[in-house]
């Protein structure tokens, strides 16, 4: 039976240069391209933490010591990295179609997700991006640029800006075509470039979306059939690293809901993962979640490991 | 009559800094939304000039001046171009529409653009990029990183990459299916990520494929009627300059090959926009290309201005 299958990928699955990002996208390429191969329809999501960091961090430093190159706003980053990683990406799945002699068109697409200027984390920016700063160079920034800055863990201060819930993709109309069209779509990368919208206007703001909501959302655009979370672990467990440890197979609503309640998840790691899987298996009667290893996807396509999560 | 219309943006109309590329993409937008209203098809193609030097400029400033950034491929430099102008693009026109009452999606599509890995361009580089060294520089650059550098107009030296033929778009597939779902496409951008062949893998070289070039290629793929090479003036002039200029509506191939051999047309300026569209025009009976300002699209269309090159 044929599936519609969204499958997110960790920005930290990508490595930190572009020799990395090549080598690490051929691993990624053969879990997914055993899911097109067996008849399914895929669609790529994918972080980019440590690559909008990156791009953000030398474009920043070039432009302040006098590198004659302009700073370059977040948003616009985030559109950079979406063309630096979807670039290998859909070359590595490419090569791996044709390697097993499919030929279905691969593409990137640019893609905006629509978010809420009223959404409370613009009041609350809680995410890191970009480099470590001293004090004094924390307060010139939140003076000069209106940045919001915190203390990172004792490594120094870092710029923390809002991550807000995505509402929409603007590019959803697309991503469709192109789905119907047999291409395997890279979509929603590192989030989506949020956007707010001023009458018939998008402007970026700066904010990262986090990919896992970004996923279920056009997982529940898509109609989808399965959204798949990846992760370093093959299952989600309860107790992790405790003496109870155990490692769960199925997960519903209410049980997910609970464990949340317990604290059993980790915040910005295992937490967001669990809540995106739930809100697109609460949005509509079938929809299953999966959260399992690269390696593992099929498999837990195939009901034999990960954790899935299901309303019952 | 409804016309598919290959567009081709000059990446000096689309400015130095996100600030001015922001602006000036809405310009670009209103005469392209004017070829849509009135019905034609269209897909927009673009040049990265500016911007791509701007961002490897600031990758290299940043690596080399211990930024704690990776050093970036040009390729991974023309990807990040793709998404940061695609992404402004995008949003300039899909806004334009809106405010006309019209809803075609609009899509940036990252395109790779195949190079041939014997063409003589890579024997012979000639396309400068990036910021300009000292004597000393280049030469630590020559003996380091097998740079091609060359002393340029007395400025300095400017390091050198071929500029190759495009052969074909790896993307074509996804552009036609999204132009057939009645999307305006963004593509080849910056003339496409230059790409070779090896087997099943495609390998990004450092070369700029000339955007004129690609985009008469994506062109030909699409069965377009028209392509469109934007410029700063209204028409193709013979004779520029002098007492007996002349300003031309139309050119035949045999009339084009004539002035070449005069040396008409400066190189890198006029010589591959003209060149351009011999090839399209020559490429199959009924193929116009018209050269003329973005102002006058629309009315280079209907006839009444820019200068036509068609096969007789």
């Amino acid at each position: 039976m044929k599936d519609k299958i969204v499958v997110a990928l960790g920005g930290n699955a990508l490595g930190k240069t572009p020799e990395e990002q090549l080598e690490l996208v051929k691993n990624t390429a053969k879990p997914i391209v055993d899911l097109i191969q067996h008849g399914h329809e895929v669609i790529l999501a994918h972080g980019n933490g440590p690559q909008v960091g990156m791009i953000n961090l030398a474009m920043e430093n070039s432009a302040t010591n006098g590198g004659g190159t302009p700073e370059m706003p977040f948003p616009e980053c985030g559109a950079m990295s979406q063309g630096y990683i979807g670039y290998h990406l859909q070359n590595a799945i490419r090569e791996e179609l044709l390697n097993r002699e499919m030929s279905n068109p691969v593409a990137t697409v640019v893609t905006q997700v629509l978010v809420d200027k009223d959404d409370e984390a613009f009041t609350n920016p809680t995410k890191p991006i970009g480099s470590f700063y001293t004090k004094e160079e924390a307060d010139k920034l939140i003076e000069e640029k209106g940045f919001d800055m915190v203390e990172d863990s004792g490594r120094g201060y870092r710029r923390v800006v809002p991550s807000p819930r995505p509402i929409d993709v603007i590019e959803k109309e697309t991503v469709k075509a192109l789905v119907e069209a047999n291409n395997v779509v890279i979509t929603v990368g590192g989030g989506g470039i949020p956007v707010i919208k001023e009458g018939n206007s998008l402007v970026g703001v700066p904010a990262v979306i986090d990919k896992d909501f970004a996923s279920a959302k056009i997982a529940e655009i898509l109609d989808a059939d399965y959204l798949i979370i990846l992760t370093a672990v093959e299952k989600v467990a309860i107790n992790f690293g405790k003496e109870n440890e155990e490692w769960l197979s199925e997960m519903s609503i209410e049980e997910a809901n609970k464990y949340i309640g317990e604290k059993q998840f980790a915040p910005g790691s295992m937490l967001p993962k669990v809540k995106a899987c739930m809100e697109f298996a609460s949005s509509k009667k079938g929809r299953k979640a999966l959260i399992t290893s690269l390696d593992k996807a099929e498999a837990g396509i195939e009901g034999k490991t990960g954790t899935i999560i299901i309303k019952k």
